[in-house]
């Protein structure tokens, strides 16, 4: 099916200009007319792939999801359970140019989809693969015997787990950290969570 | 002075429009168009205050932070120290529907902010006002010799309670946690940093 296989390439094609336009300009001069100018697109053929900007803004978030899941199950974890935390919540996290460029997209979703709902369900596909990732990460430090002993709950430290790194990384996305102080942070708290450990180890 | 206290008193009147529009029609609907006609007012009348969305949406920042900083100045503690800084964090939180729009706007200014340095510049003073606060609760918190022994400084421990508040916050506004579940987990917490009591009591 040569031609389904076409059409999904050309809106990739549209959702990387997205990302180029809100790395060089933010993600408020994102419109038809901009992305089809990044992209090399008249505004009218880029309508025949998506109507309107949160379309457009909504692919380009699934496609940053659909990324970032994937660099995730092809990582190989050749040290420890806690390295490899670590490494998993920093493919997340804006500590390159590609992945702030991809953060940013990502917490666009917050000042938009609270009055789109199409821009809200995507939203809610980010935030539920993020706790859920979260929880993974917690249970598995359980299982290990690596959690602080009577400390909270799984879900309780999934749930801060998601609240750290969100934080952390809209105050880089707003430059009030480097990339290294966010790092810092999150090892500070890992530290922290895990018994007896140092997750930069 | 009457013709400056009109003035400001008009531009108040408009940074209340901006709130209005963002809780109903969200941070994506904000125009000079939309204030003026939620005002009441024509576009060229709110031109003559504002003649950008950018200088709108800053001034209506810069209104928040300062409705918020007066609220915490004027708390008045009367039971624990526990007590004082869970109600000052609670009174910068989206726990009702004043505060909830009261963030909103403020986290409007992250997807806004990277490309406008006028709205950088309000969103470095709300950051850094944030972080001065989390800092000084901290640091009242240690000279009651209320923090769990051997911690983390006081300067991690005030940069992580600014990201589990702002991350905690973001969730909320994208409708991923309640207000009362939000206000769980910051007691959790809060019950954690500080040494063997709770905050809420």
């Amino acid at each position: 099916m040569p031609k389904i296989v076409d059409h999904e390439a050309r809106r990739t094609e549209l959702a990387d200009a997205v990302g180029r336009v809100i790395a060089r300009d933010g993600v408020n001069e994102v419109s038809i007319r901009s992305v089809a100018a990044e992209a090399g697109w008249s505004p009218g053929a880029l309508r025949h792939y998506f109507t309107t900007r949160a379309e457009l803004l909504a692919f380009a978030c699934e496609q940053v999801i659909q990324r970032v899941t994937d660099r995730i199950t092809e990582l190989r974890h050749t040290g420890t359970i806690q390295q490899a935390v670590r490494d998993t919540l920093l493919e997340t996290m804006p500590v390159d140019a590609r992945r702030h460029t991809e953060a940013t997209v990502a917490f666009a979703f917050l000042a938009l989809g609270l009055s789109d709902p199409r821009l809200a369900e995507v939203q809610r596909t980010h935030f539920n693969g993020m706790y859920g990732l979260c929880l993974q990460l917690i249970e598995s430090l359980d299982t290990e015997g690596l959690l602080t002993p009577r400390g909270p709950s799984a879900e309780i430290l999934a749930r801060r787990l998601h609240a750290v790194v969100d934080g952390l990384s809209i105050q880089r996305l707003a430059g009030h950290l480097t990339p290294e102080s966010m790092i810092t942070q999150l090892d500070a708290y890992l530290g922290e969570i895990i018994h007896g450990t140092d997750a930069t180890r």
